[in-house]
């Protein structure tokens, strides 16, 4: 069951309607009605989004010297077409015939399946009918589980087919939709077979509309689109990552679950390119090894478990759960940039992906999963990609995608080695030519050794050439030299290959409202109250001023120590609402603001003010040069709320001034 | 002419390939042959983008408090409709109908008439021929001038022509491509009549296809969409600001100056929402009254000159030259954040726009235009939007876009108001029922106090109402009644009109790097080399640290220097590759790395080291802490080189070291 930080059941309604009251997001264009899957952040969800997106760069780009790209999105079709992207990257999606409803044909399935296995229960008694809430489901099923008891055959083949629901291509999920004979509870009506729905939206570019284009559903292809110039950038130097952060794109068939599927969405990408000989070896994999990660490897799925191992990153590259030490330092690296933004360490885990999850071409890839009230959600994806993508692009464009070294001694490779007589070869074999030829060249060292034989001693060669007369094809010994050579090589050329780890930052910032929220009890006995313990690092407002009363005595003061902060660069808002200061903190409680200074009779005396804490409500005072200080210090992260606690005098009068008010 | 930020004549294509070659910008998608008006920005250009970006944020978001929101590109027709962009956000085009080229037609007219203007000095022995360098074009055109004398009368005509080429709609572009027997070089054929071209790209949104869609032109209508949701959040405290930082798009007919004209670009724009009662004052204006800027002024232009004038912005609002403070606010700000990003104060201006440019609901409009080879370049628009957009919105969606304010004191409104008699007035007029209560409900206040004079005395009335009998109605004593009434009002309701600064950050990075380029000649007579003089505080890479040579002894000392600077934030690389020390610095110098370090002997065995400054060459040499300290003044715009050299020793000895390398 999903929890607040402080260990209560999290209750999502109540965090949503607050997120939206204070305006953390909101769905956008909803004067006309909305858009699914598109939302807008507002000004706190804006701030931080920036706050984390500036963690995530001192994180990765500065600490790790990458080189970051800010690449198009717009991208045409015949990029996306090489990448795979246009003929594959698609979802199965069903049509009721009666009233044109569309469903993703995997979540139609498990939906209706659920709901069976969900009746089934309550027939047998095993549960309760309405104390049954799937977090899952946002939207109620018309016509419901009508609570049939179903054979224990049933049962097991619905869960079995549950638990594999992300495995099944178009066809087979047209298959169990016909075979379970499953139909859309609005209408009684079994929809028609699913078909593929490519994800990306397109456009043309352009006025003569013949240059069809893609919004990019993933920032990665413009970073290997430039890999030759960022190589050189490096001055030739591997290994090396780029980075990029910008916004994607996918049009989801019916997206349902707020800010964790969305239409458009930013991203966080790295692809750090590395010699695949070697056993990608990492040089700061050394300064990472002890950190400790949660994994769920891909063994213990296969077997139907989730039990999870919490090991050392070191130990589990040395024992091979994790492939590499490249893929291991960024899971590390990964889990330790989650930790500093303040997502809550108990609610991560990196689960492997199991051989049918992976693109073909991947050789291992790891999520990082964040548990929310929807459940474990993939945030950041950490993939190698192999040499798959700068592969498909240097062999459509012909672009040299490799990297050249220098070998540190030249070495001597011996070959047997193929010539044709190009004058006569044409003429004899007339239009054969070129498969004869082809053919030759595709042969093997072991192939060509036997060939250079036979030459030798029966003066011709007999080839399989597929498609010239039986098949078979003898070339004389006039038209062609098979002979062993041998050359110097100094340099030695790969296409390197990629890890990627990719950050869904939409996601990771709604798993840290659920993450940082709990509800503190109110004095008053009133209804508790929203707080979100942002780290201040982060936190979309780092102070809230507030003057003890409207009096004009405060004003001057208040206006001077905001732009003082304004000028470091620490966002502060001044309240001098008429609410009390309990109400006017509990508001900035909502909005995550770490701290508090209250402008009161003793500031207009003394010049000394008092800074509150928001996740203990302690108070110290101080004269506003050290406060300032503090307040630097643990907005910069460098000191705690606890340092800033033993340093300076507590203040305790705060309930006396509410009074005096 | 261009100049360089030392006076040289500037020339852009060794600037242009300098930008490339370090990629600081690069062609999208160029091993695929690439997308016009499509680049990405390299690790350089992306830095320096977000250093801008950083800069913007401070001077405007966090500075004046405003309300930062980040909306979705995509947006449904109906939003764009409203606005008028699906109707009116158009440029004219046409097609050569032999080889399919196409055309922007005021492009197309321009480029012709200048050629024949040219031909024609040359004809007249004015000009010689290939001496005439357009910097505007970067195109040759087949064919060229033919230097054919003209008439005086026909090249008065042309001038003219010229003058007012934004002006012509699409009819008018096509007369005068008839009228002057305007035809393609390229093929020697008229093109066809031009056509409106909609200049944003569509796409659909969902599976069904049948929601249109386009990305956004503007970030603008995002912000007005959320106006009520932005009010509560500011607690209905007028005025405010909101802010959005984000791509938009404009699908350019044929795109060809580089990064100032591109399909896909980043815009910074911020709403004011101001009372339009009360001459829209700012309250901050005394603060920036005393800024002074270059204007020119509507009516200079009309009188066709380019004169400028100098004036205090507190000037120009107080003659009326700028419409508003809160305008004129605004100016001034840009003007300083211009200054603070390294733009050159010679090559700004603030062009008025004039009547027949501004969009019809815009009340005053000013662009800041930077000077580059290109000419003059409109890179911040600063338009007095009115009322328009909350006021379309509010009407089509029926939501309310409204401050509603109480009144200081309740004040007393008198009216007379019409009451029509419904039961009986409808069965009366049975269907003109309708027109006639529209006719009645439309009178004014004057009118209404004839009409009740003339029931009083002749017991009906009788209105004007066209499509109904003879366009005349009488209404009879019993169906109405019109009296005069008192009312209290105590909340005053107001669309609210809009201030927006919007700011085209890749044309500002361009203008930028023109700016801020210069060359320096070398020492060994080399050619002169490129330096770009960035401010410290947006320069891309903030240090190069250059240990002296290959030494082993040298590295721990980079790297820990490298780590030290990284957790303080400051962006730095290491060069330890084989080069001279002083090839190092000036590819550095291309970067436009403000500072430099040199790690030698001396630094192996006292820690000190040497600062460079990228400007003068000047050096300084202290140990560690204290040039780290000079470091982060530096990057912060605490201090000046100036300032570090008067406090630290100065440090000679380079040449030596050099040498003994």
């Amino acid at each position: 069951m999903a929890t607040t930080l402080k260990g209560q059941p999290l209750d999502r309604t109540t965090l949503d309607a607050m997120l939206r009251r204070r305006m953390f997001y909101t769905p956008s264009f909803e004067i006309y009605g909305g858009v699914s899957g598109l939302y807008d952040y507002g000004p706190p969800g804006c701030a931080l989004q920036q706050g984390v997106i500036d963690a995530w760069r001192k994180h990765f780009v500065l600490e790790e010297d990458m080189l970051e790209v800010d690449c198009t999105v717009l991208t045409p079709n015949e990029v996306l077409k090489t990448s795979g992207h246009v003929d594959k990257f698609a979802d199965s999606m069903c049509k009721d015939p009666e009233n044109g409803e569309i469903f993703r044909a995997d979540h139609f399935i498990e939906e209706i399946l659920e709901n069976r296995l969900k009746g089934d229960k309550v027939a047998r008694g095993q549960i309760v009918a309405d104390k049954v809430a799937d977090p899952k489901k946002k939207r109620k099923v018309k016509g419901g589980p009508e609570n049939i008891k179903l054979d224990d055959a049933v049962v097991q083949e619905y869960e079995e087919v549950l638990a594999r629901i992300d495995n099944y291509n178009t066809k087979e999920l047209g298959e169990l939709i016909r075979k379970f004979d499953l139909k859309n509870p609005a209408t009684g009506v079994q929809p028609l077979p699913p078909v593929d729905f490519n994800l990306m939206f397109s456009t043309s570019i352009g006025p003569s509309s013949n240059l069809r284009g893609y919004l990019r559903p993933e920032t990665a292809q413009g970073q290997f689109l430039n890999f030759s110039k960022l190589l050189d950038f490096n001055q030739q130097q591997m290994p090396f990552a780029s980075a990029s952060i910008g916004k994607s794109y996918r049009n989801e068939i019916s997206p349902r679950s707020g800010l964790l599927r969305v239409r458009e969405f930013l991203m966080a990408e790295i692809e750090h390119f590395v010699d695949p000989d070697g056993g990608k070896k990492h040089p700061r994999f050394n300064q990472v090894k002890d950190t400790e990660l949660v994994l769920l490897n891909k063994e213990t799925q296969l077997s139907g478990k989730t039990d999870v191992q919490k090991v050392t990153i070191g130990e589990a590259v040395a024992n091979g759960t994790v492939d590499n030490e490249t893929l291991g330092y960024f899971l590390a690296r990964i889990h330790l940039f989650l930790k500093k933004i303040g997502i809550d360490q108990t609610k991560i885990r990196f689960r492997q992906h199991m051989a049918n999850e992976m693109a073909h071409y991947a050789a291992d890839c790891w999520d990082a999963e964040l548990l929310t009230s929807f459940g474990w959600i993939e945030c950041v994806g950490c993939a190698d990609r192999s040499a798959y993508d700068l592969s498909v692009h240097a062999k459509k464009t012909g672009a040299s995608l490799m990297v050249r070294q220098r070998l540190p001694k030249p070495i001597e490779v011996t070959e047997w080695q193929i010539d044709i007589d190009r004058k006569n070869f044409g003429p004899y074999f007339k239009k054969s030519g070129r498969l004869v030829d082809a053919a030759l060249n595709a042969t093997t060292q072991a192939q060509r050794k036997e060939l250079a034989e036979a030459l030798h001693t029966t003066g011709s060669v007999t080839i399989d050439v597929a498609g010239v007369d039986d098949g078979k094809v003898t070339v004389p010994r006039a038209l062609l030299w098979i002979e062993q050579r041998t050359r110097t090589e100094n340099v030695r050329e790969f296409i390197p290959n990629v890890i990627e780890p990719s950050f869904g930052i939409g996601r990771i910032l709604y798993a840290l409202m659920e993450h940082s929220y709990w509800t503190r009890a109110s004095e008053g006995g009133d209804e508790a109250r929203g707080v979100l313990s942002f780290p201040p690092t982060v936190a979309p407002n780092k102070v809230i001023i507030v003057p003890l009363s409207s009096n004009d005595a405060f004003r001057p003061f208040a206006y001077e120590l905001s732009q003082k902060l304004r000028k470091m660069g620490i966002s502060n808002r001044i309240d001098d609402s008429s609410a009390t200061i309990g109400k006017r903190y509990s508001r900035n409680d909502e909005l995550g603001t770490p701290l508090g200074i209250t402008i009161d009779f003793q500031t207009v005396q003394d010049k000394t003010i008092t800074l509150r804490d928001r996740d203990s409500t302690q108070q110290v005072r101080a004269d506003e040069d050290k406060i300032i200080d503090a307040i630097r210090a643990i907005v910069d992260g460098v000191k705690t709320w606890q340092d800033v606690e033993s340093e300076l005098p507590a203040f305790l009068g705060q309930q006396v001034e509410v009074a005096v008010r």
